[in-house]
């Protein structure tokens, strides 16, 4: 692709809450329209290689590290002995790199409608795809509703939702039908984990609806962790935890806290002040 | 001021990380030239009135409690006792407000050299001047480092240095030598905080100076703490406390968790969890 004027910048409008965001771009590196969504990657000026996927920053190289942490460790240290992991998204995969992080862990599959998706981080994102040649690892392209309804029953100990927004591709993902079906895949003691977007403009609207369709699907305890993601809308977002027959409020607090993996971000205690959410968000989703 | 047409955003530009944010603004409201700075106030669609200093975003009434909250009450929950606080610029009068909900204090004196920033807080940002009236409250319209010089040593128990960016007016604020006199005038276990910018953009930098200057100044202990600002650049924002002969990561946890003020993020949690940090700033700061 061709560099761009040296006043190009990339803005993702977020209509509902009448606000943007915008990073200034050097070059387009790629522009693919794929069967499901329309995919850019750019070189930014200060935060490395960017991905789009349908206008929507999906992320950067330079401040991933927060997302892919805090969608994988929570979770993983909440299980007791997480052995059996299933991405659904997560076709960049930079969630499936922390998840093999864990040595626990003994097979992962991470289902991703988009393989224009994965080619696209396997040629921009090389640090995403470090450990997609682990043994443990799976990938596969297929429709992830229609694998989690063909999956045997209580056979996953984690389920890692990893999608795009509530709208497109990944619609289906945030209804309770589906939640339902992922409960039906998971053991007793499963954790399910759901990115759930933004704590400032969703608490009353997306956040609450979806702990609630996690209660409505027969999990037992759901939590909402927020955490800062400086290009996702207004900078600050979060995930949301349900567990089959597990309190999801408590985890693993000693193997949080020691292990040899090099985070940057998720700690013991960053967990720990995730799980108390702040009095307007409690507001908010009560 | 005029209506502003229909699809008109205001838009502050980083340079330095070549990032942007915005918000859609209905109408302009106030567009003043004080001797110090260009105040602009507008109207947002959603994130009600937005306050502009030379072009820089300083706060709007859907966020700035998170801003207020931290500069705040993390610096008076480390103090065992704060009777005597002084504010250096806060002249929007949020952070007044946020001390004076601590019964203990006896008396806050703020001082801003610009006046017409408190007047457009007056008209435009009601709530936040809401406890202006109160008997322990003196505002002061003057040059901060002077009223500093002339304060007498060791008589204020909390310094909170609620200053815009360390550029324009403030840039006297983030020097060595300004942080010298402040010690002299705090007490023995007294506790300074001052906004300290981005985790993400000046852990290496501005942070990390503001640390090392003020263990230069004098003071023995120093804690950053970080937390969401939508508004700010990255959208993720810090404070950093120093003490003179005390330990600022310590806070009174019992008095922190049991108050009745009507807060909407500071927690004893958030306080806990703010004050260890992810390991990419732990990297950058040492």
């Amino acid at each position: 692709m061709n560099p761009l004027p040296n006043d190009a910048w990339f803005t993702e409008v977020f209509d509902s809450h009448a606000s943007a965001f915008s990073l200034k771009v050097s070059e387009k590196l790629l522009d693919v329209q794929s069967p499901y969504q329309h995919l850019e990657v750019y070189a930014t000026e200060t935060y490395g290689n960017l991905m789009v996927l349908d206008g929507c920053v999906m992320l950067t190289d330079r401040d991933n590290f927060l997302y892919h942490e805090m969608i994988a460790h929570p979770a993983l240290f909440t299980h007791q002995d997480p052995k059996r992991v299933v991405i659904i998204g997560g076709g960049d995969c930079g969630t499936l790199k922390e998840v093999l992080r864990h040595p626990g862990v003994e097979h992962v599959t991470q289902i991703d409608i988009d393989e224009e998706v994965t080619k696209a981080a396997e040629r921009f994102f090389p640090s995403l795809v470090e450990s997609n040649d682990d043994p443990r690892a799976e990938l596969l392209f297929a429709d992830g509703v229609k694998w989690v309804d063909d999956a045997p029953g209580e056979s996953i100990d984690v389920l890692i939702i990893d999608s795009t927004d509530p709208v497109g591709p990944a619609e289906g993902l945030f209804k309770t039908d589906f939640l339902k079906r992922c409960h039906r895949i998971l053991k007793n003691g499963g954790v399910m984990v759901q990115q759930s977007e933004s704590p400032l403009y969703h608490s009353g609207s997306i956040i609450r609806e979806l702990r609630h369709d996690m209660r409505e699907a027969g999990f037992n305890s759901v939590a909402t962790l927020p955490f800062p993601q400086p290009v996702y809308p207004s900078g600050w977002w979060s995930v949301t935890l349900a567990g089959k027959e597990t309190d999801v409020n408590h985890f693993r607090e000693d193997a949080a806290a020691d292990h040899d993996m090099p985070l940057q971000y998720y700690t013991r205690d960053a967990h720990r002040g995730a799980l108390v959410l702040p009095p307007f968000m409690r507001n908010a989703l009560a």
